[in-house]
């Protein structure tokens, strides 16, 4: 049995010591990360290259293959994002609002760590490094639990990462790697309430529905985004072909690229056939209805009811021809994860009655659903993006890692 | 087996069209169901006697059975808080922020209702009540799940309540009442991800504690305060005394009552017989730690280990004398739930220590436990006081019941 105990107790040793450090020792201590993943590339890439061995030897398909390598580029993008996050604003402390109420009382809200962040996440080791560097910065210990791909990559980089905090003179155990990578330790995490203050898992569908059902720990949905496009009947056409395009083809195995295209069917015979035309260009597959079948002919594939509910992370289409926005709003309603959902249109009711129906993260008129991140909404970086309602919703940075704390302050106040 | 998906169905059904019901529409339906209650009493009396009756006849105790209690003041009490609720200001729709990127794209943050609240209660009917205003206003439908005792009350509450609804033009199924009170629909409730957006256990350490172990729902922990008031060396003692006073007995049954008092060594000898005599007025039982015995004598119950963990709402008290802040912030950080937490000091390093190290929803200097209170924060109604980190801290009323929406509007906007 996997006995995460002293895994906790450590974090919470060190957040208590992390959570008031000042933002001066922090980001030294963040570009000191920086500096030692760029120094120690070669060591890293060592380590990586034994993970990437043993995952191809097992037969893991390319694409996961390539989540898990390393090259000198990409270790330098790491230790870059890491000094961005030093460059961002420390949360900690921030005086969110204050009072002074009649009997005299002084009440502050405080934004203050959430204390010990889980971190459950799969193959990619950049993860390890920028949630470390997300948590250390908004002053929380880090507990992350990566998948058994990249464990050797994963264990250096902690090591790396736990030998600068000793520098910077910050508790080590700020940053912990659980080096177990089987289900028990998983799920140890996820049952420990009261030592963990929030999880957070980072990958597919299935991940995120173990952590969901099993966890006692607060969790923060995060990353699925099964995104929709709809166009309206008073649709600019050109520009919904080219949100389209760019929305599934621009980067597709993320989750804000588009999966599901709804046409209102007063536009669908004239959209298709050009919408097809630039699809062709990256060998996109629509998946569709029977009307887009019967306007786009046999190229298209019947799509099932699996289809409308599916993330494709992929170069395929769901297409389905609706008679009116409130079939779309519907259907978007019913498939939809709460991610990322668009509206193209010209009509200002049309925009208004989408963007009040819809339910989801982010809502969008007339612009590609791939602006939902943390940068390009001007925030910064992000840990995930949450589909979660309560606590963070949509991008999830540095404030999305605190919490807060009323402090009051009187002369003797006493309840009549 | 208890089936709770038609429930969660119509509430989310209802949800939808009262998500952005006007607030023109919303306090209408208030001020209708402040005065059905009004008009009603004399039903909702015949329903509370016969469950009332049955509580005695059962042998429930008597301080349970006082809660359950309804009597004409108290449906006006439950009445007028109905109509503060009204007059509180809508937190639906307010735009938090907003920005025009460097490529034009307008982006807002609005705040949104969550959506479905799930509330399960214990014995008090007029939680059926006050919860389900609290939604109404925040634009959330409801889905109330009381105790057994209380049942016929609440039933007829619900129903008056959903007959307010329909006059004022609004789904009844805003509010439902879950007239199933067997383990199962509340563990139903739990299971209901998907259908039931938040759930907000209100009662004692058990039920909360089986909604954390059990639930899939997110939910958010409220109202267990184990609270503390440490006296420091450099205390006004008489304000200390006072502040004892009237945070452990002003109201001992509630959650920001005082439960464990420390005492710093060098002011214990002096503070002790003063706060004995005072606490006497009200017969408080001390159960306290050998010095606190050998100040005052046989008169003090030791205390075990398991009076420094228990919430005791009643007139009680543990009593700890410590060698200084740093073990009087250890004891908290060992036994506090985070609720409501103070130091007695004149000093001002002591009190920003104490406020830096104690990780709690409320932390005071110099005043009493007592005030952690929607009201006396001056934020108005609350649905509890949340001890959970995520989301919500503190008194949660309105605000709190909401989440966000990014709203982005662009003009053809793609990424690069």
């Amino acid at each position: 049995m996997f006995d995460f105990e002293p895994i906790g107790l450590r974090a919470k040793e060190a957040a208590r010591a992390l959570s008031w450090a000042d933002t001066n020792i922090k980001n030294p201590a963040l570009r000191l990360i920086a500096q030692a993943l760029n120094e120690n590339k070669r060591a890293i890439l060592e380590k990586n290259r034994t993970d990437v061995k043993a995952a191809e030897a097992k037969g893991v398909k390319s694409s996961l293959v390539d989540r898990l390598y390393l090259n000198e580029k990409r270790i330098e993008g790491i230790a870059e994002g890491i000094l961005k996050v030093a460059d961002l604003a420390d949360p900690v402390g921030e005086i969110i609002e204050g009072t002074v109420r009649p009997n005299g009382l002084k009440i502050v809200k405080q934004r203050v760590p959430l204390g010990v962040v889980g971190i459950i996440y799969e193959s990619r080791p950049n993860v390890t490094a920028d949630s470390a560097a997300l948590c250390l910065k908004s002053g929380n210990a880090a507990v992350l639990r990566g998948g058994k791909e990249a464990i050797n990559t994963n264990i250096i980089i902690a090591e790396i990462m736990r030998g600068c905090l000793s520098k910077a003179g910050l508790p080590e155990d700020c940053i912990q790697l659980v080096d177990s990578t089987d289900r028990e330790s998983a799920e140890a995490m996820m049952k420990a309430h009261g030592l963990i203050d929030v999880l957070i898992p980072r990958g597919g569908a299935g991940l995120i529905r173990a952590c969901v059902e099993n966890s006692t720990v607060p969790v923060i949905e995060t990353g699925v985004g099964n995104c929709h496009i709809y166009v309206d009947s008073a649709a600019n056409l050109e520009m919904a072909v080219d949100i389209i395009d760019n929305a599934k083809t621009q980067r597709p195995g993320v989750c804000n690229a588009c999966e599901t295209v709804l046409l209102h069917r007063d536009i669908a015979e004239e959209i298709l056939p050009k919408l097809k035309k630039r699809l062709d260009q990256h060998k996109v597959e629509i998946r569709g209805c029977p009307i887009t079948k019967m306007i786009l002919g046999k190229c298209v594939v019947d799509a099932t009811e699996d289809d409308w509910a599916t993330e494709y992370l992929d170069y395929i289409l769901a297409v389905r021809v609706v008679d009116n926005i409130y079939d779309a709003i519907d259907h978007i309603r019913k498939y939809s994860t709460g991610h990322s959902e668009c509206i193209i249109t010209d009509s200002l009711p049309a925009a208004d009655e989408f963007s009040r129906q819809i339910d989801a993260a982010a809502v969008y008129v007339n612009a590609s659903t791939r602006f939902t991140d943390g940068f390009e909404f001007g925030l910064g970086a992000e840990i995930g993006i949450s589909t979660a309602k309560l606590h963070a919703r949509g991008p999830m940075g540095l404030k999305e890692l605190t919490t807060v704390k009323y402090l009051i302050s009187g002369s003797g106040q006493i309840r009549e």
